[in-house]
């Protein structure tokens, strides 16, 4: 727990010291260990030797929900069924942004809480490692204001506000961005224009066919945080198949 | 020599046998021994054992310019010497297309040829391999009607009319496609347009920064190739790093 977010902390049994660290966020109505999170955590972790922390997001997972989350919650169940789609858009990129004022700083305080920890302090590189929708709607402003993150692999599969444009724009550390190209829900070229956006002088965007929740990653390039944050020890690298899962709470 | 296009084959020095065989094309005003093809070709014997085969486009290289040629060619220069960009565009156009319509034929001639020569033949898988401006206005054509050609690297730089967009509608096979984000001669929207029209299942679109001419890739997808066409055998992986050139116009 740091303060009232609980959070997951995902090591390698050995090597771990000072390794490269990387956030991850869930989508909308998940949570930090939902099945692709701890996937793409576990691959980050016994493939390349990082440590890998992810939070719950304000009003989900383990964390209470306020009247306003659960009012949000009500109107979008509503305008869903009622199949109104200009309104769940609406509440969508309004509850979206709340979202993101919430947990922006509490990601901060969980990099401080973080690198308090010995394995990490503050010699481990840190990278954002993805997950798209709700996960980038909070990564983008937090990348934009917290110099400790380094690289960051964003996604669409949201709707673009203008407030996440200037976001993008003030973004120069090392993009991948990874996009759905047939997202019935999200106009491609607002997240076209975010991709355009970043500030980054080293910036990839790389689409495969598909919807946000039924898309089929090929051949992404997996090397991009190795690239950026290094990688672990080679004893990390060279047991890796015999690496083992440490889920802790963070300090 | 295939009948009067001038083609050159490079191959692995050992394990080629029946290697997958990867077609490269240049860019306008190119040729096939031009820096960026060698080294492409290089890097695909020398790092899957591939065989790689390269041809003049008409009008380039060792081949004689028609009167069509020198025509297009003195019209070309001159528009751009004026700074008349609708005329360039218009010219690049029409010479453009003529070129696609003469080299496509060149191109199945050219894989009959090597489809003659015993360390190919037919069980050879073959692929296309990149080469963007003119050469994927060429390859577009060819993959679409050429049933041999299973897997596709094409590119942007170019201006895309709509023979090339029903080119790719007709495609199915797995697609990259490589597009410079910043080409201030092409619009930006008609090769996302492009890369809509495929109909392949697997296709990728990786973007970077950069104009056509200065673009730097990062973190391409380098196994796009060996999944789908295979790769040499092991033999040859293991003596990679000793492989020489074998240069050789074509049967």
């Amino acid at each position: 727990m740091v303060g009232e977010v609980p959070g997951v902390l995902w090591s390698p049994v050995s090597g771990s010291d000072h390794a490269p660290l990387v956030l991850m966020s869930h989508g909308g109505g998940l949570h930090k260990k939902t099945p692709a999170l701890m996937a793409r955590a576990h691959d980050a972790v016994t493939t390349h030797g990082f440590t890998v922390a992810a939070i719950d997001a304000p009003g989900h997972g383990d964390r209470p929900r306020t009247v306003e989350d659960e009012q949000a919650r009500a109107d979008l169940r509503q305008a869903m069924a009622a199949g109104e789609t200009e309104r769940v858009e609406s509440i969508t990129v309004r509850y979206g942004t709340a979202l993101a004022e919430r947990a922006v700083p509490e990601w901060q305080a969980t990099l401080d809480a973080l690198q308090q920890l010995p394995e990490i302090g503050t010699e481990a590189p840190i990278g954002y490692g993805g997950g798209i929708t709700l996960g980038t709607g909070i990564e983008i402003p937090l990348t934009a204001i917290e110099p400790r993150i380094t690289a960051a692999i964003f996604g669409g599969g949201f709707v673009v506000r203008e407030a996440l444009l200037e976001a993008a724009r003030r973004i120069t550390v090392p993009v991948q961005f990874l996009l759905p190209w047939d997202d019935e829900h999200v106009d491609r070229q607002s997240a076209l224009a975010l991709f355009d956006a970043f500030a980054s002088k080293e910036k990839t965007l790389h689409a495969n066919p598909g919807d946000h929740r039924t898309i089929r990653w090929f051949g992404v390039d997996d090397e991009f945080l190795v690239r950026h944050l290094g990688r672990a020890g080679d004893s990390c690298r060279l047991t890796h198949t015999k690496a083992r899962w440490q889920a802790a709470a963070s300090a």
